[in-house]
């Protein structure tokens, strides 16, 4: 991989997600923090503010990056927010029981910039009660910043600041550390993966493993467990193999 | 030097210095960022802003870190806000003729960290021309965070932000690359990893699915897709029982 290429197009691959943000300030702030570290690309899921793009106090807090604000893409859903995506991360100071794996900001960086194919979206909650847990089960990573036990909660906009610094550092190259995991193939998208997931829970109640009525927690443990893998598009194909025939196994 | 002393201490060796702000909600955005590092200690010089600690909007930008703003210090003059400190850290996008020298976020941080006797200020300037030469020449080094060279103008608090951040990475050791992922569950053994390849590998046969004869690659590849995840020991048991269903179902 030739480094540069990857390097410059980072800042094409990285993608900033809002999800029900309540103040316009906050998001015109967002956009201030991606424009300043190299970044453009934002999209808004259902924001619970009028007019977030137009709104004054917006624009007062975008600055210089109006062009970023009024760029942004607003949309009703998080499948539709991470379209073009294949891999998801979940900023949260909130640990959870069914977590995907926990990654420092840094280890996003790295992670992002070193894959060529990777199409990442940064996935910030609401000010006041942060990310659905649909959302982050969903996610490939969860990121904690590390931050002050007794008092975690960065504002919004310098959440999202901390992590656009840390992967322009990363493009750039300040910061490179191997990740070290030998990715050779295509990374399967968000809508691969969850097509196999589907595939998977119907499989899994067909040979009597998974009790719909009572399915307990195993479907996010195994997303979970998945989750840390970044799938491949083959090995989604091989899981969807397995899939198939143990169905047909119960219809034979 | 004791490496737990230093990195304890560090929280009480740094002063965030605000020259001349005009925005009173930046003193209180600046409170919060300082907070949610861990760092206390914050000075305003000749503020622009009235009664910048009792503000409404300090105080509605500071959240839950009133306590660093109302216990925050103004004075008239950069050396009073200097004292007690014997570094002082200028935060300038501007390079200038006759700077001191540019040192990035973290050489500062891994700097200050390291030397259990420094007293560092961390210095920030107005939110529209910045620091005055006069304060600029007068400090150790001057802090240039990486950005946009298109835009590179961070909201003052955001500068305070990532300033903040790199120093409480310094300042807790983190500069590893494994996170701490606190809750994750016990570690499978090779021997209960090799047992289920084993058992999943009879299952796949079972189901049609793996021909014993001509098994080409299928188990290599899983093998894979699960090396990557370091599979805990409850997870090898669901896969587990998945495969004894697959078997069962055959059988039954």
């Amino acid at each position: 991989m030739n480094p540069t290429e990857t390097d410059t197009s980072l800042f094409k691959r990285l993608r900033f997600v809002l999800v029900e943000t309540s103040r316009a300030g906050n998001v015109g702030s967002v956009a201030r923090a991606m424009k300043t570290m190299g970044f453009s690309d934002l999209v808004l899921v259902a924001p619970r503010c009028a007019d977030p793009l137009q709104d004054p106090e917006a624009v007062a807090f975008a600055s210089g990056a109006i062009d970023v604000l009024s760029g942004a893409r607003i949309v009703g859903s998080i499948a539709e927010a991470l379209d073009g995506c294949n891999f998801a991360a979940a900023v949260s100071a909130r640990l959870r029981e069914f977590s995907p794996p926990v990654w420092s900001p840094r280890e996003l960086s790295s992670h992002a910039a070193g894959q060529a194919d990777l199409h990442a979206a940064v996935i910030l909650g609401n000010e006041r009660f942060g990310l659905p847990n649909g959302i982050v089960e969903g996610c490939n990573v969860l990121i904690n910043i590390p931050a002050n036990p007794e008092y975690s909660s960065l504002n919004l906009s310098q959440a999202a600041q901390v992590l656009a610094y840390e992967c322009r550092l990363a493009a750039i190259g300040e910061n490179r550390t191997q990740t070290g995991v030998g990715f050779q193939g295509e990374a399967a998208s968000l809508a691969q993966i969850e097509g196999m997931y589907a595939h998977l829970e119907e499989a899994l109640v067909a040979i009597g493993f998974l009790n719909a009525d009572n399915p307990k927690k195993l479907m996010p443990r195994l997303k979970r467990l998945f989750a840390r893998t970044q799938l491949e598009t083959e090995e989604v194909n091989i899981l969807r193999g397995i899939a198939r025939h143990m169905l047909g196994q119960r219809r034979g």
